[in-house]
């Protein structure tokens, strides 16, 4: 009598969720200080204080345009704003009016789902991937292909060519990836292009690349992240300030078709139409003017660079194998033994909290989310080397 | 190559939008003062001074967790602080665990059908009803099917007996009524149960009475909303703070599931599923401590009653046929010629913006959004005098 798939996506455990709820209690239990949580990528860093100061200024407006309803795709004049940042940083002939404001990047790739599968499509993802990218898709009666990555967590591109077919409808990227913190170079997507063109004209319709970007500001060493739009026409950007801002709860994204895109106009109604499904009135309205104020500031992302440095080097030394992030706050680590979950579960009576690869489908690895305190970092280097003895890892230099 | 429907829905213009846009557009024309727009139902009276003065309190709060996320269902305190509002002012046995926050109301209707909807399925409204029902209905591959009011535009619930069928999933009830202001009363309610338990039992499977009342508190004369979950037991509550706090634009309510459900707990997944699938992450969370702060709270209802008494006798006086609002901001009002779109584009020469009742599913009618400033009212009472007269209608006495 219920759908069966969201029912399941609805008693299916977010696993970090769960992992960070325990965290919370052995906290509660045994001190903050001797538990360390790597479980969840809420930013440690705060806001800009352009955000609160923003906030502070807006509350003397008046109330009822302050808090009242916007148009559906968002403030025109934030839309304008939007659009403008991102000629600007990427040389991109963006249109205001192909700019719809989101309720973060979650909602932005639920909305491209409703507006462009039909049941019995396929979406292609990389691994490791975003779990609800699986529920954004089956919930449409869609069918999520996963690619397995290379050796070294790379898209396999040769691997996607293989799993394209007639049903094929949507690519999904992900620039910092979220949980290995790879960024998809400029060689990758001029082949990915290639190949997403050739089958576009092979089997006679569009196929949509969706670049989900939430971690694009958080890039370290001067790493640039190539902007998708610039490699592929029928491309739809998915941002969200989440990270960028340090406000993943307040639910605010956008997103930007490409002008280049043939249908461009024909998929953006598309998109107000499956807002409006999904129940999207609009983004929040305080917080729309909150990014049109603050659209060119960011956290201290340095932070967070402090952070991977510490822990990656630190796990190098102690023997383990964790692919180098360039990107986004995660270290996604092979596990010294193949079961993810077990060594989750071993890890987790030290009070060490990492999250299984399996979650990202992806078995083998776990994913730990650094942003943390350093001193977090630092603490829980001891448990890592305890782990690492156990496991019988050979310690290396700290080259990395 | 795309879906019919939510494309449709993309390209279907908000009838009430558009005419709103004509008015700004107008204004700028001609001045402020020489147009009157009844178009939209957004707030004329502030939020109470609690919605700021707990934004500027929340803003000392640590960044990361005043602006991180929260669980999907909403923070635990703000669940506990809902359910115990509703059992205190309604003697229901809410439970916070069947407390889902939302991203507003129609959030809710949305992720009510997706969670409750299948394919082929049927959405049983009542006319005069808010159009969204129909894009959160068929975008699930639903049928929406109304049933037409009566005379007095109460629910017609000998109809609703004829219009229930084996493939009845839902049944929305809206009170108040947007746009006629009619609140369901006690007897109706009774008898609404009465009908819908016994097409349960006939059919063999539940019907869900989903009820949607986003304008609850704003009632007028000492009037009562009966409770529907105090009445039937396969109900949901979805509930939006837009107009008891004025801030339409921040998009935060929640749906409650009754402790009296039979699956309750069953239902409830599905709904977290069901947001999942939409894109939902969590309502935004500086409205959500907003919300739990001022909980108690609504802005000043009475200014809506100036102005429904106002408009209402005006418009009577002038010979106009109107339904009595016993709630909500909105005047249904009956047009002097059977073309509703004709005296909306008549009244729209006089620069008098209604919106035609047929966007509710109303032919003959058009609806008057009353939340504007009491002088436009009375400014505007000239211009509908030229039309009462231009139409023939007799003017009458003052007793409504």
């Amino acid at each position: 009598m219920l759908s069966e798939t969201i029912l399941g996506f609805g008693f299916k455990k977010n696993c970090m969720r769960e992992i960070a709820a325990y965290g919370t209690k052995r906290k509660a239990e045994i001190g903050a200080d001797k538990v360390f949580d790597f479980s969840l990528g809420n930013p440690s860093v705060p806001a800009p204080p352009c955000v609160e100061e923003t906030i502070r200024e807006l509350l003397s407006l008046d109330s009822t345009s302050l808090h009242g309803y916007t148009p559906a795709p968002g403030l025109p004049s934030l839309r304008r704003t939007i659009a403008k940042n991102l000629q600007e940083r990427f040389g991109l002939p963006i249109r205001d009016d192909l700019v719809y404001v989101t309720c973060g990047a979650a909602a932005g790739l639920a909305i491209c789902m409703h507006a462009l599968l039909l049941p019995g499509e396929e979406v292609i993802a990389f691994a490791p991937f975003f779990t609800e990218y699986r529920m954004f898709t089956e919930g449409m009666g869609g069918t999520l292909v996963s690619v397995p990555p290379t050796e070294s967590l790379q898209p396999d591109l040769d691997a996607l060519a293989a799993s394209l077919s007639e049903k094929t409808k949507v690519v999904i990227v992900n620039t910092p990836n979220n949980p290995s913190g790879v960024i998809l170079s400029d060689e990758s997507l001029k082949k990915l292009s290639g190949i997403l063109h050739a089958a576009e004209l092979r089997y006679g319709h569009p196929i949509y690349l969706v670049s989900d970007e939430p971690y694009r500001e958080l890039v370290y060493d001067g790493q640039q992240v190539p902007c998708v739009l610039n490699y592929y026409d029928n491309a739809i950007m998915d941002y969200s300030y989440s990270k960028s801002l340090s406000m993943p709860g307040e639910r605010i994204g956008y997103l930007a078709v490409s002008p280049r895109m043939e249908d461009a106009s024909t998929i953006f109604a598309a998109i107000c139409g499956a807002g409006r499904v999904c129940g999207f009135v609009n983004a929040p309205s305080l917080m729309q003017r909150v990014i049109e104020k603050c659209i060119d500031k960011t956290s201290d992302i340095n932070m967070y660079k402090i952070n991977r440095d510490l822990l990656y080097n630190g796990l190098k030394e102690l023997g383990f194998d964790c692919v180098y992030p360039d990107g986004a706050f995660y270290l996604f680590m092979k596990t010294p033994e193949p079961d993810a979950e077990a060594f989750c579960r071993r890890a987790m009576k030290e009070n060490l909290l990492v999250v299984p690869g399996d979650s990202f489908g992806t078995p083998g690895y776990v994913r730990l989310a650094y942003c943390v305190s350093p001193e977090v970092i630092e603490r829980s280097l001891p448990t890592f080397k305890k782990l690492a003895e156990e496991y019988g890892l050979k310690p290396t230099s700290s080259e990395g």
